[in-house]
């Protein structure tokens, strides 16, 4: 089943059943959002796999041309969203990058941030930002809503509780993260909008793509339409989804529509970069902090900048057919000049 | 105007108006939920305080006996919570006694974790934890709940965002701090969910206790009925919450509904403690922690233990008449079996 949501003038925008091609959608007729279908899942979730499937075998009444650009976020705000940091091989790099050591544990335990849930950003929606000195960078990740998990629930369970799954782009202020984590409480600034993938899928969808709490294919993230990285986003992810929820239900439960975060997708093997050719093997990057990494270890110095104004990216993925699972996000770098 | 959210079979329950003096209530007419009234505030308040006005005098059909332990928190679940660190004095305290410098940046620099919104506990919820080892205590502070605030929003213009104040009793779990807040991502488990007080109120109940962005009145803090703590929340915030919203805003806009709380309120003269009489000029303390902490500086080691099963914490503020303006968190701190 796949799901989006249209803006319109309320808050949580309104739900749409969306095809399997993403060609066609329907207004929902089973929940009126994204949050109230989650709210009571086990009731509407079967009535909306009765739309779905009369929408993808073209019976259904009023039907309607996809267009992801007039869709939000699938959740424009959500009661919460947790950020995991799965791939620790990009996390040993971007801690060297920061000459910062990491500790050994990191390997078992996971790292994880909480973000800020109530103005994610529309998947066709520009990253305004007061100034590129901040270090403007994207980080493409797989991310997952959950239904209601109890506290303490273990990590053989926890992938129960997956309802629906899409990508994020999730922004990050280069410039502001080593004063503010060196505070000791974490990210607020550093940690602006973020955004997600137009269509939010159940696992069914991703067939064995979908295998032990992650999805194994690559994302694709392309900087000003060069491609910069495809990253494959099973191989050398340290924690599946289920050990992140069990770390974040540790202490407290979590409520429905809570959203958990993959972290940056990495891979150990690399290559590529904007205007560069991605080689067999080299699979590029999903964030611009890692590219200057890599260049810092290979050049002494990185190279590629941060985001400027007027820079665009974009981040989808595509199956083995090359069809679009989750539609795309597609975001520029705008200049935004707050109130006086 | 004083609002709190009554318990239902819905996820965000259903808004009251409840009388000044907390001992009548009726169901809001104007908005089915908080979150509701927020969204829309500028709209919903007017009428809201017709209701709050007619129930006061009196003149209010189908008013109701107020029952503060049928409330959930006035928002059950929210889009956001922020909570500052705006008593410096804390700050020091809690660092020296994890052997942390800190840092002479943090007297001009707000510290600011970003905090869970899915599952706030009931006022007279019991805060539930599998071990005691966890060292559970109370932050007892005051919160603002806002209306949106466009990113970049400039401290002098920010207490105009600010639709209604509670308490809040950040929940902490002290044993777990200084490993999670060492991973360099600030407090997920460490922080479970907060409580809040059963009714939020509009500023201008506060009447000259709400002045320069601080609430000016002491906040009461029981262990086991015992006073713990009568700290002023005014006198030693070093932070107000203008400057508090400012420093969320800076990169990212806030939604109605975003709650940003003060963080333990504490006074730099202290004395007190469960048990022990609260002298002039000692107030005492809002968290265990802080307590430890002095005894510590006394006697070179703490003799307060943190929260067994069983304790109990009362949170509450009274005005200058003795009167509670919130009502109280009661909360007993009790054992809880993970799922197997």
């Amino acid at each position: 089943m796949k799901l989006a949501t249209l803006k319109d003038m309320s808050r949580d925008g309104k739900l749409l059943v969306v095809s399997k091609n993403l060609k066609k959608a329907i207004h929902a007729k089973s929940a009126p959002t994204m949050q109230s279908a989650l709210d009571d899942w086990d009731n509407v979730a079967p009535r909306l796999k009765e739309e779905y499937d009369q929408l993808n075998a073209g019976n259904a009444e009023a039907a309607f041309d996809f267009d992801e650009t007039a869709c939000t976020s699938p959740l424009p705000r959500a009661p919460q969203w947790l950020d995991g940091s799965a791939y620790v091989n990009h996390v040993e790099l971007v801690r060297k990058a920061r000459n910062a050591e990491m500790p050994p544990s990191f390997w078992e335990d996971p790292l994880m941030y909480q973000g800020g849930s109530d103005t994610f950003l529309a998947p066709h929606e520009n990253i305004k930002m007061e100034s590129t000195d901040w270090g403007i960078d994207m980080e493409a990740e797989t991310a997952v809503i959950l239904g209601d998990v109890p506290m303490g629930a273990k990590k053989e369970k926890t992938l129960d509780y997956v309802r629906l799954i899409m990508l994020v782009n999730d922004v990050s202020l280069r410039g502001l993260i080593p004063q503010e984590l060196g505070k000791g409480f974490g990210f607020v600034q550093s940690k602006p909008s973020s955004a997600f993938s137009p269509v939010a899928i159940t696992p069914d969808e991703l067939g064995d793509a979908w295998k032990d709490g992650k999805v194994n294919l690559p994302i694709s993230v392309d900087l000003n339409d060069l491609p910069l990285g495809r990253v494959h986003a099973g191989v050398d992810m340290t924690f599946n989804f289920g050990k992140l929820i069990e770390h974040a239900a540790k202490t407290r439960p979590l409520s429905a529509g809570t959203i958990i975060g993959s972290g940056t997708i990495s891979n150990k093997d690399k290559d590529g970069g904007p205007g560069k050719p991605i080689v067999q093997g080299g699979l590029g990057y999903c964030c611009l902090a890692e590219e200057r990494m890599v260049e810092t270890i290979l050049d002494g110095k990185p190279s590629t900048p941060f985001m400027q104004f007027g820079d665009n990216v974009k981040i989808y993925m595509n199956d083995e057919d090359g069809n679009s699972i989750f539609g795309m996000m597609n975001q520029d770098v705008e200049k935004y000049n707050p109130p006086a």
